[in-house]
């Protein structure tokens, strides 16, 4: 397999949420023992030889990728969730979706000042949602080596809301 | 490590959702590299000599351990959703939560007939959850193995609505 390849195992479904948006659905991707494992090996080369500290995975779908990236590099995972999922003390960022308004919080002591964190999610569309996720690290003192995305929507320019960022995406497409 | 030090690795949560409940937090397990590792490798070594063909994993924890069991398994993963998150086709079913009440959906092509599914999830506790995954996978046509949970509620007494199935769970709690 090449890194091309996975757009073939992800479906294409027109007009999800609305109308004129196609979603690019990676769950025929998961369920593919071939195509899900070629991109935990595609990250795990990438990240194996200087290991990020932490994973922070975004909820959901992020949490898939995310666990098993942890377990293969045997690191930490750090769930980023909506809020009044998490049962202890958190910080919280709110943000602007594509589709609306929403927040996302990470315990407050989920990461120590220095460490090194991975932010891992499947989706970089309009950057809301990653973004927040960096505000979250940066609050509590963690320094993000990278973003990591299985696809990169580049017609929607979530990049411009990461600048200096390291970003890494798998796929891309560059309209819908 | 021993399956019992894992609760040295849950953080234990008073009052949390409700006042008079103790919340197993499984976050700070996760976060830490030799407990995720010890619990990944707990399933793994159940699972390897008799794979099944999909996990099944349930939103949003059970993404988590399910797609790092995956992972190692090399097999596929179908998660299980809330309505409205499944962009594709889907059977859904309600079910009566502790804290009111809910419903889980899955993708109708995620299960082909007679495929040999493991539920996993991070907790049992009434069974409400995992009863529904159960009817979602039997209605496509799969076969339970076996269910798989971190941490079992043994006095909520989940198990009496999955009568008939093998359960397996890492840790149990038989009193708040």
């Amino acid at each position: 397999m090449k890194l091309e390849d996975l757009k073939g195992r992800i479906r294409n479904i027109p007009d999800f949420p609305i109308k004129g948006v196609i979603f690019r659905d990676i769950t025929t991707l998961i369920s593919d023992p071939e195509a899900f494992k070629f991109t935990i090996d595609h990250l795990h080369d990438r990240y194996k030889d200087n290991k990020p500290d932490l994973i922070v995975g975004i909820e959901s779908r992020g949490f898939i990728f995310g666990g098993a990236l942890a377990d293969r590099l045997n690191i930490g995972f750090i769930p980023a969730r909506k809020p009044g999922k998490l049962p202890w003390k958190t910080v919280e960022e709110s943000y602007e979706l594509e589709y609306g308004k929403a927040a996302l919080q990470i315990h407050s002591d989920a990461i120590n000042k220095g460490q090194r964190i991975l932010i891992l999610d499947d989706l970089l569309a309009t950057g809301g949602t990653i973004g927040a996720t960096v505000k979250l690290v940066e609050r509590l003192g963690g320094i993000i080596e990278e973003i990591a995305i299985i696809i990169e929507l580049t017609f929607l320019k979530g990049r411009d809301k990461l600048q200096g960022k390291n970003i890494h995406s798998l796929v891309r497409y560059d309209s819908e």
